[in-house]
């Protein structure tokens, strides 16, 4: 499919001016009910038409009988009634010029024979209609190209991550996580059964959609295998693909069956998949955002080779992490050593790589011309610091805040000057919150543990890696 | 050496009535004015006493111009003067009877052949003097057993979890951590250079000490490793040893011998001691609290056949992080699934392992009714099952608060009354804090991610094997 038909059938959904909810209902805690107030609540400006045979009025809104009553055009059908009334709504709305859907509503290809002859059924007509829609069978959907939600509760603050979900409840408290630590959502979409759209087409859209950097999906099984591969492969080199897999063990594929009625395939199947498509895979679900943060930010190592700064055990815990991810750690030449030592106190040891302050005598500003010292060493591709947590600067405002202001500030122009990418850790929680927030405005990613920025900074140098590959060739990659 | 001995050797030190502070200052933020600070700040009801040559007050505190100026008996002296002067006062702490000593002091052995001599000749002295001491280059100790802090800010909480850590800064970054997260502490001790106590030592104290239930290490190297080996074996039996090893990178390594003055050694002959010793190894430094959070209060179980309750992709991922530790989740018999089916909402798909509800459709007590269910099965040895956080609990107080408050007491009661370990796991972050104080406050370990449940059940089966291994043989263990 080329990539502009893909965003003019999509684009009714994902920027849609106006959304009917078939199925819309009085009864607060109802689908029908809570897709309307969400949608209220994410601060969507477009026109919303409730649709109940009873009429009257849903949450101060209009209710219409039919959709056909509805005056004016409609982009976008949110169906949120039982399965045996799809197939006539679904008619009606394809009568109506409706091109894009969202079909929350379960009982579909998931619970046997009789529910996926249903689901062929409105796949059919919306085929025929010319209509493109999500589900059924999943949780809906957040847009921040138009602030409309239906999945999420709260709604996730706007961001440039787009995620994907083959498990609508998990799906949507992983989005949950996410928001809570900070990650700002482009869209989040529960893909249920895929009985029309399937990932490859959201893998399409999401290329070209300007406010997504960094594409994270959980998936329990592939559909259309050959077809993932190839417009994954297209797409990672244009931004990454993370994807955490449910299901990889046996018994864990026994569970998805109930679940999503997609088989889990073989787990070695898929893995050769992802090594071939350059895609990222996660160990661990929350690992995705852990590394998506790191690729939103931060300009792609041309290598492995990492320089730490981090006292005593922090630093050496940084490095073994870093080590055992296959980065390297080179330790410095004497002139880079010289020239740490001169920004760094008297008393502070021989700076090696982790450059150790020992103990708690360094100032953020030290650490950041520390940091600026590491970035312009050839050898070195990226760097991985502490937060600045002195003491003093929790306890006091005035010339040791400013001190820790000027450093995250200098700190935060290293990546773009010098290209190459910078993640910091705190690991205690209490007085950073001012450096932080400079360095969360900056794009600086933060982490709160040595596993986690090392972690990060893997993802930074294995997509690096991948998109020079994908440059250079189509051969398969090795991990 | 005798229980009895070590206790009677380290009481003055974690049980000190009164303590000396040498080389205490008047100046806020340095370490002889910190350190009465925190003592202070901990709760420390016991006898202080500055020793600082000037005399007059500190802290409000009469201060002595020499410890031999001092009135009453010492138990415990805490150094935070410079290395030149520590074998005078050292001497003269001896001959003023103290038998317990923390030196918090730097500049020795991990400086340099001077620094290394100095220790020497405070061990000599100490020795002679019959005075034990922890240190130096540590940032000191916590102990519950009377309030005593002069380590961490602010100071932690009391409970089972003892916490000795090889590097300072670091391990007391991970007290604050586990602190945050509810983990209490009984001991903290940043046990330094180990000049005089050694791990083992402490070892042998904690297996004593009624307060600690879990023994938590951070070590870089390991010294006398043939009596770390004897003395954890005996440990084990009587209590959980966990260790996290930093330096086990060979660019680990590197980076710890500026540090603590220890050979990081052979991470292959480290994890073969583990292995003989019945010593859980943690791979994530974070994993140390995940894993002693469960063994503090949850019994062991008999083998590894685990049970899990969660909708969608909450349990499929927890079930694949399960698989992946060596764990079995057994597929349930018609009879059991009958029963359990009984307690499910009428649309509840039928229950497998996990136990499905199929989204938002379940209660707290329908929860841990399935909870009870599977506890009753011979064929379970453990579960884990969602914190229950439907929408209508996290809105409403009455009938649904009860519900769930009645469904976290079921819950609480299952391990002992069937001698089986729960553990919970949270996901979402909004709603649950009422349930979650009953759970914490019944001892039932709750999680953020499924990973860290599955990790948590995967330390209760190890240790249980590891126990009844011991209790049968001597022989190697396998991982």
């Amino acid at each position: 499919m080329m990539p502009a038909d893909i965003v003019q059938q999509l684009d009714p959904i994902f920027k849609a001016k106006s959304v009917a909810f078939i199925g819309a209902s009085k009864t607060p805690g109802k689908w029908g009910y809570r897709a309307i107030e969400r949608a209220i609540n994410s601060g969507y400006r477009g026109r919303m038409y409730p649709v109940n045979p009873g009429g009257g009025e849903i949450l101060g809104l209009k209710a219409y009988p039919d959709v056909l009553d509805i005056p004016r055009d409609v982009d976008l059908a949110v169906f949120t009634l039982p399965a045996e009334h799809m197939p006539a709504v679904m008619r009606s709305c394809v009568q109506k010029g409706i091109k894009g859907g969202v079909v929350i509503t379960a009982d579909f290809a998931e619970t046997g024979d009789h529910g996926r002859q249903i689901q062929d059924e409105i796949v059919r007509i919306a085929r025929k209609g010319g209509m493109r829609f999500i589900g059924p069978n999943g949780m809906g959907i957040w847009t921040s190209a138009v602030w409309l939600n239906f999945a999420l509760e709260p709604a996730p603050k706007p961001g440039p991550l787009a995620f994907v979900s083959q498990s609508g409840t998990f799906g949507g408290s992983l989005a949950h996580i996410a928001n809570i630590k900070g990650y700002g959502l482009s869209k989040f979409v529960s893909i249920g059964n895929q009985a029309d759209l399937k990932i490859p087409d959201l893998l399409e859209y999401l290329a070209e959609d300007p406010d997504t950097k960094v594409i994270v999906l959980y998936v329990e099984g592939v559909m259309e295998g050959r077809r993932f591969l190839e417009v994954a492969r297209r797409v990672v080199q244009r931004k990454p693909i993370l994807v955490y897999k449910g299901g990889a063990s046996p018994e864990g594929a026994r569970a998805t069956l109930s679940h999503t009625a997609s088989i889990a395939g073989s787990n070695a199947v898929f893995d050769a998949m992802c090594r071939q498509a350059g895609i990222l895979k996660a160990r661990e679900v929350e690992h995705l955002f852990v590394m998506a943060e790191a690729l939103i930010s931060q300009p792609l190592p041309r290598s492995n080779r990492i320089a730490v700064i981090g006292s005593g055990g922090q630093g050496v815990v940084t490095v073994d992490a870093l080590s055992n991810l296959g980065m390297r750690v080179p330790a410095l030449d004497d002139d880079a050593r010289r020239r740490i030592k001169e920004v760094l106190p008297p008393h502070a040891p021989v700076p090696g790589n982790p450059v150790d302050f020992a103990g708690g005598a360094r100032t953020a500003l030290q650490e950041a011309r520390v940091a600026e010292q590491l970035a312009q060493l050839d050898y070195i591709d990226g760097i991985i610091t502490n937060v600045p947590t002195t003491f003093s600067l929790a306890r006091t405002v005035g010339a040791a805040a400013r001190v820790g202001i000027e450093g995250a500030e200098l700190l935060a122009s290293i990546p773009e000057k010098y290209g190459k990418p910078i993640l910091t850790q705190r690991f205690r929680a209490h007085g950073e919150d001012l450096i932080i927030n400079i360095l969360q405005g900056a794009g600086i990613p933060y982490y709160t543990t040595p596993e986690e920025s090392a972690l990060a900074m893997f993802a930074l140098v294995r997509y690096g890696q991948i998109r020079s590959a994908l440059e250079d060739t189509v051969g398969v990659l090795d991990d």
